[in-house]
């Protein structure tokens, strides 16, 4: 029997040679282009996926709270950033990993630059956060003056040091094609190279651009003047991935094994057990639907290519409401197992908090 | 410094005594209509607080996994009803489990009674899952046929024993005033009260009629016929059950503390520590706009009143946009912490997994 086959309740799905494929794809590409490949984890929150990493020759990271920085600084991470804007109240426990590592963090307000410097013991490398479009943090990428005077109070500090500029250009995620993405990384990328030009007209010096964003990394070739790059998602990929032309849907590396508990021909649907506590309530439009994921079969050791008109169409809390077309439907039997490529595999990840890969191996992540 | 104001992180609150007052309002209900009130422990998810159940006289609870049957069995809950279509693949631990408390199922399908006549051990309770309006599972409460059918093919197995019909009136939660959940749940019960008419005139014999679901449970005093009812969500209430009417702003017992790390105040916007992963990504709609939760400020022990004109506009991963009118937002400084009342208390409680009460107690729950 298959390690799918033993599978009794909603199981994450990892299949590693695809994961690995996807983490080295992304490494040569930015080796190739030569910018600085510093991965984002909080999609596979994983210390043991984190391994697979320093083959390609990755040595920095990025992480999205205090708490996932310590958990990669315990296995071995010595050069983190932390890319969320600086939260006040957890500045003791930054302090502590600053003395044991070294940590860059994210500022975007005055009021922020003079708590650091009040409060830091020693000396950290920030950026500045900008909004280059995405219009969720950071200052906006045109607004120089308050840019200039925040990197100047930052080059007076004597506990913290300007290392660049960093933007998330999240609004990638909302294009409908390839070329929409490439379009908005691209004015993304101009944008901070003109905050960047307009910082050095005002005596700031030289600094440097981060980027992220997985379908921008994964479209885009035009990275002229970016020093690193901080894509997370590409090393599973998933539904919304794979509908933008991120990735083909057989580089989606993680997937929901479901079991069906009711069928509805009357309605065209399968009940399964796997509903929002395991998938997560994000979601996508396609043909005009809001669909919380895409269906696949099992199919030897994995699963296969995506069922043509399938979708999870409702969730509950542990029901998936699943839409099938008649040919499909019939086939399936109460007890038997689908496979959801999630919408959005980070947040799949998150609630479910631990993998098992198809040799069988279950692979914990901090939340387990 | 109150229990609030140390705060470092998103940190789910619990207003104990309000969820003991949600608790006795419902069970007072129950006892005064004189149905059985077998409360779904979903919501809250911990063996402490289904502890506070008990001097209501509650002896019998609802959940909606096996695994959630066996957290509760092992705090010695034995009268136990899985609200959810059994899941063939884990027939092995419902054996075990039904060997140990009184257990109760739900069936739909003739395969599943099929299946379990040949693989449990002991004889269990059952009851067919009905669909009484919310389309998401169960026989359709018209298909009498296939009720009764289903309900003789449970009267000759000697593993089950027909105890009732069962429904959920799940379309309560799109109602948008008290009077329109009112009458969806006068209309569930009505048709439950025909299935159940139809059954008996086919030979079936007299069964119960179990119906659950907060909103009709909360508004409505029209249960002629009932006799048991599961809601669950009432012990914390949440924005959802605020806005249709379930309860006062004032009865919602939990609330997500956020501390501020970014304002743009050019969006009228609070950029928050707390985001899709400590409040779920669930929605409702609220002057035609989908928001992700109201706000409330810190006040005393607890908090206040939510906010006019403010609510959680979009979540990323660990980001939360908080709308606040200008007058608000001016107050608030970075550092400062709001409270997100969520739009559903269940999700927001698993993704968690943890609550602090008022007087600065961790209750656990089965996910931690």
């Amino acid at each position: 029997m298959s390690i799918i086959e033993q599978i009794e309740k909603p199981t994450l799905l990892l299949d590693a040679e695809k994961a690995r494929r996807n983490i080295h794809r992304m490494a040569e590409k930015a080796n190739k282009l030569q910018v600085r490949f510093r991965p984002h984890f909080k999609t596979h929150q994983s210390a043991e996926i984190g391994e697979w990493f320093r083959p390609e020759g990755v040595t920095a990271i990025t992480v999205s709270s205090v708490d996932m920085a310590y958990y990669f600084a315990r296995s071995g991470w010595q050069d983190i950033t932390i890319a969320f804007p600086v939260n006040l109240r957890q500045v003791g426990a930054i302090r502590e990993l600053a003395a044991q590592i070294h940590l860059e963090l994210l500022v975007e307000s005055a009021e922020t630059v003079s708590f650091l410097q009040e409060n830091l013991a020693v000396p950290v490398d920030v950026w500045v956060k900008i909004d280059s479009g995405a219009g969720r943090t950071g200052l906006a990428w045109n607004e120089f003056e308050a840019m200039s005077g925040l990197a100047r109070q930052i080059n007076k500090s004597s506990k913290l040091h300007l290392r660049g500029i960093l933007t998330h250009a999240g609004h990638t995620y909302q294009a409908k094609t390839p070329d929409q993405v490439r379009r908005l990384f691209s004015q993304s990328v101009g944008r901070m190279l003109q905050a960047r030009y307009n910082l050095q007209a005002s005596g700031v010096g030289m600094v440097e651009i981060s980027v992220g964003d997985t379908p921008g990394c994964s479209l885009s070739d035009n990275f002229g003047g970016v020093s690193e790059i901080r894509p997370g998602n590409f090393v599973f990929y998933d539904a919304e991935q794979n509908a933008v032309g991120s990735c083909a849907a057989k580089d989606i590396a993680v997937a929901l094994a479901c079991p069906v508990v009711a069928k509805h021909p009357e309605r065209g649907e399968a009940v399964v057990y796997g509903g929002a506590i395991h998938l997560s309530k994000d979601w996508m439009v396609e043909d005009g639907r809001m669909i919380h994921g895409k269906i696949a079969l099992p199919q030897g050791d994995g699963w296969g290519e995506p069922l043509g008109g399938a979708y999870v169409d409702r969730l509950s809390q542990e029901h998936g409401l699943v839409h099938l077309e008649k040919e499909d439907l019939d086939k399936l039997r109460i007890g038997d197992l689908i496979c959801v490529l999630p919408v959005h595999a980070c947040l799949t990840v998150q609630v479910m908090g631990e993998y098992l890969t198809l040799e069988g191996k279950k692979v914990r992540t901090m939340n387990k």
